[in-house]
């Protein structure tokens, strides 16, 4: 038998091949990936590889097709000019004489760059659900009597490597069907080489995913392309538990006082679900008629709560000491168990959680972050309705829970509204004329001067930055209260008699009155970031931790906070500015990587594990540090880079403390 | 709630019904058997009952009806003048008074002899399906937090060595609960060493399965306890898809021709195996309270189109050439993915096919009589609507499929019943007088003289004897015609001019009428006989064998049938009559061995693809040898054996040809 030398770069990789072997077989016994949904039967066009120069002993264009089979019809189908000169399929080239073969970014099979809007991180797209295309052979009465079942895996066996498959017991059903509405050819759907959950007729190529991520307030799905990893849509909603009480505990209770309270809160999530996955691939509907049944894998992050509630389980015992959740593993939930309308036989995965208050959610903030592969010591705050922190490094990593409310989130806030057209999401106040500059979602501008600007409220991170400018500029001093000596009419008493700050009169607004900050607005913040403050500082303390190198917000609005607004009411212990980081909702995040990486999926389970889970509301010291950390900074020595900060960027602010 | 006394006679049976229950529901509580095919649908006519009087304090008709409903439409179509007076359908007229009911002969439905009984098994039990009891320790904050699954499945490592569990989800939604429940005490319910599929609070120690058997006619359940592989209870029924076809072809052709035909069909069936399993656990309710819950597993043995079915796949492909099964393999199907009413995380196993015509049930035959494992020379033959058969010994088993159609279980025959209280079970037929001696079921004694035994009609086994001995005694000859010289009252023509058998006169039966044996009936008992012959005669043939070792009878009646009758009429090529065995329900046996062996069931898979099957209906010689295999047999020397007993038997039959 004659062999050639077959050489694949980049990876540089080589070896002998029989006379006639095609370039994708090659590859494949050398261990070089290339992209390849037809499985090799020419109808997929994906495994476009280019012949290289260099290698032969006549160094000529011609010479390089001479070591290669004639170009045949199929290639010339899909091989356009603009692939540039030497290009063939891999799967129809087949090796005559010595070759050197490149392979193009494009062509490389899980190799893919996922980029994140806010912080560029690389992950290798190996997703848990992967297409197959198989032609069978039509039966006849003299062959050997096989099902159509053992004909469709003995075919995924020879041409993919596939062994021991199950299959999804709906889609067994209706098997013989679809072979025959496919005309013997069908693309099979398996999740992790495992199982058959889905056999479509014909040659499908599109491959979609939906990562979730299931806040107490606030629910977001990233529809994601499974053979990229790219997002093609995005879709959000308020969480339609809201009305069963706005925070975790508030619907824990719901749960324990009402008969099938868990249940209605699990209906309600699962609609909302629905209701996502509906609206999100209506956009696919052309390429994906199936509408949610496209959908063939999808992630949840949530916190334990609301993962609990959504599984189904009584969050009772999560809700009480000693805070036992069902499970802390991941899961894998078959769709149609949980009522969830993408393909039916596809399998959830769930991630897994730490501890009773600290959920799938901050496993997802892990798993995007890497707290676990640095050197320098992170605090990772993800600020939502509950607020979540991981502190450490590579060789120790904490995490805790504290009960934020969900002030940050713009509830519980007298004029607060979520992050909408409308929002006050930016304010400054000038320290001498207490006047404001604010800035709305949905206007390119600062508001300036006293335009009709159709404000309708201030969401989570106009009101950090107003209250921390209030302090700034003197309105409010570091226990919060008002100092009603200011002379400023947007310094003024309620109808109640208490104090507020007018941030936009009512004719700049288009609600019909005044937006203000008032002083229980500036109570919920301070007890919100009181709870951050108090539970990071008894992680350092229980590290013996003096300083921490990094600061990390995520979260809901974690893109959108003013560091230094956070900074100033003390949001975190102090650090240098220039390392404290907004990086976005690296929950959802971590659902993603999940969703398009089998490896994140491993690394989450073991992460999960490994970060020791600190039970701050039991250590004694909790409650005293909690009533300090209330307090708006002290500018003492305790906090050189607070002082340096606001002394550079208000310099009329007279620091008191 | 008013309630009313209700007396049913003849059986004597009364009792309180609340005020308007209708007198089929009245006659269930208080168990008395009504026939109604459709379940009280109003659309089989079958219930009528008579309002009976002296029992009234106004004794007239009028007052009879005062104290029923009235008479509805349905009532007006179904009742004939002919009926009588005070006729009503059961399943209509209400109870608004003290009623006291007549159910005449022919509306009592009497319970079905379950002859598919279960005999003893000599199997070493080592079910799929185990329990463990563990006790965990309660939790407390100061220890590592571990989730509740966490701590069941450390404690089941520990205890019982059983690592890598996993566990059905809806069983871990409730476990949190179970566990408080059973006060840190549960019984964990393991399949395979592999899946939690149900925790129950406390010690529970009993643990059952049901073995099914799903006939083309009749359905029987074996209500088993795991731990000894011991019968508690049996329960059958007619197949409720009987009214969308009587074989399985004209199955086959409804669900091709009617929308969602098999979605109806599967329904009927699923419907009837929640009634059984209702039914047969009401004994366990004391002990084990769950109802059909207390089944945590169950296995099922069927032929390829039930099979199909049931699961609901498309019989088409089974049912025309080149008869392609969705699937050979056996397979575990969650109890709740079938709507089956078991413990609904449990997995149903369905055993393997042969191949489009030779089931499930075949499979179960297999391996309950172990043809494999034997020296001689065996042909077993399932005689049920469909007659498979098996063919070999250990070096090799061949298997094939007759349509033998539904004349076997009394179907298609003009006095044929099921084997109920009334049937003619047994015959023999004086050679001289042509007189006939007969067996009723519910009987002890054979009927010897004219005396009024209240036959109703005639079974399977009972047609077989009958025309063996009508063959027997010069009746019928070996074309199957009657020989109209025969000098006895009971040879006649009805009123069409066709000849006919008196086997019971009117005086002796409850039904007003003779009953007779038809020439429509010998006919039918030839095509099923005759398929049966020339299936067996073609195997042998194919395989090179001459003279059959050993003979064995399964099916619906094989413990019933009289094998030396069966030798008669030719149902299979001659064989020493003292190797001639009746088996009984192998089938159901090989389904009750699945259920506690998981040897048995590693069996089946590996049998099941070992054994060859023989397309039998594609054989040119098919046509010819069915021709031939029509006539009652030669008594020549290719029937040395036959010859012997008849004249042994018979001294005054003459033996023809």
């Amino acid at each position: 038998m004659k062999k050639h030398r077959v050489i694949f770069q980049p990876s540089g990789r080589r070896g002998e091949v029989a006379d006639g072997t095609d370039l994708l077989d090659a590859a494949r016994n050398l261990g070089v990936d290339i992209e390849s949904i037809c499985g090799g039967k020419g109808t997929c066009g994906k495994c476009k590889v280019r012949v290289e120069e260099g290698f032969f002993e006549k160094d000529s264009m011609d010479s390089r097709m001479e070591h290669l089979s004639q170009l045949t019809e199929v290639e010339r189908k899909f091989l356009k000019p603009s692939d540039g000169p030497g290009m063939r399929l891999a799967c129809a080239a087949r090796a005559l004489g010595d070759v050197k073969i490149f392979v193009p970014e494009k062509s490389r099979a899980g190799k893919q760059i996922v980029r994140k809007a806010a912080k560029e991180l690389n992950i290798r797209v190996e997703p848990a659900v992967k297409k197959y295309f198989v032609e069978l052979e039509k039966p006849s009465l003299h062959e050997v009597i096989k099902g159509d079942l053992e004909k469709l895996l003995a075919a995924l066996e020879k041409n993919y490597g596939l062994s021991g498959l199950s299959m999804d017991f709906p889609v067994l059903k209706d098997l013989q069907d679809t072979i025959r509405k496919g005309n013997w050819g069908v693309t099979v759907s398996v999740w992790k080489g495992r199982e058959i959950i889905k056999v479509e007729p014909g040659f499908i190529e599109a491959s979609y995913g939906l990562a979730v991520d299931v806040g107490t307030t606030t629910v977001v799905g990233y529809l994601t392309d499974l053979a990229t990893g790219k997002v093609m849509a995005t879709e959000s909603m308020m969480n339609p538990q809201v009305p069963y009480g706005e925070d975790v505990m508030s619907r824990i209770t719901y749960a324990m006082t009402n008969p099938d309270g868990v249940g209605r809160m699990q209906k309600a999530i699962i609609d909302g679900l629905n209701e996502i996955i509906s609206n999100i691939t209506k956009a696919l509907s052309a390429e994906a008629p199936g509408g949610g049944e496209a959908i063939v894998d999808m992630t949840i992050v949530f916190n334990t709560a609301m993962h609990h509630i959504l599984l189904g389980f009584n969050p009772e015992h999560i809700g009480r000491s000693p805070f036992i959740p069902a499970i802390q593993h991941g899961l894998d939930i078959k769709a149609r168990d949980l009522g969830i309308r993408i393909n039916p036989g596809s399998y959830i995965y769930v991630l897994p959680i730490e501890a009773g208050f600290v959920g799938a959610d901050n496993v997802g903030v892990l798993i995007a972050m890497e707290p676990y592969n640095m050197e320098e010591k992170v605090l990772i705050i993800d600020i939502g309705t509950n607020g979540e922190l991981l502190l450490g490094n590579k060789d120790r990593v904490c995490s805790t829970s504290c009960a934020t409310g969900p002030a940050f989130e713009g509830a519980q806030i007298k004029m607060g509204m979520r992050a909408a057209p409308g929002a006050i999401e930016k304010v400054k106040i000038d320290p001498a004329t207490k006047e404001p500059l604010y800035k709305v979602i949905g206007k390119e501008e600062w508001h300036i001067n006293l335009e009709k600007i159709d404000a309708k409220g201030i969401c989570g991170s106009g009101i950090i930055d107003a209250i921390a400018w209030m302090y700034r500029a003197g309105i409010i001093d570091k226990s919060g209260r008002f100092d009603m000596n200011v002379e400023s009419p947007r310094v003024r008493k309620d109808h109640e008699g208490k104090p507020e700050y007018v941030l936009a009169w009512a004719r700049e607004t288009s609600i019909g009155g005044d937006i203000t900050i008032t002083q229980g607005d500036v109570r919920a913040l301070q007890l919100a970031k009181g709870a951050l403050y108090a539970g990071a500082k008894l992680m350092m303390r229980r590290m013996g931790l003096e300083k921490l190198d990094k600061v990390m917000l995520a979260g809901a609005f974690g893109s959108f906070i003013d560091k230094e607004s956070a900074m100033t009411l003390g949001m975190f212990p102090d650090c240098d500015i220039d390392n404290v980081y907004a990086v976005g909702n690296a929950a959802g995040d971590g659902a993603r990587m999940a969703l398009v990486s089998l490896t994140k999926r491993g690394e989450a389970e073991e992460k999960a594990r490994w970060v020791e889970f600190v039970e701050i509301a039991v250590e004694p010291a909790f409650e005293k540090e909690f009533m300090q950390a209330m307090h708006l900074p002290h500018m003492k020595d305790s906090f050189p880079n607070l002082k340096k900060l606001i002394e550079k960027e208000s310099p009329h602010v007279v620091i008191k403390g």
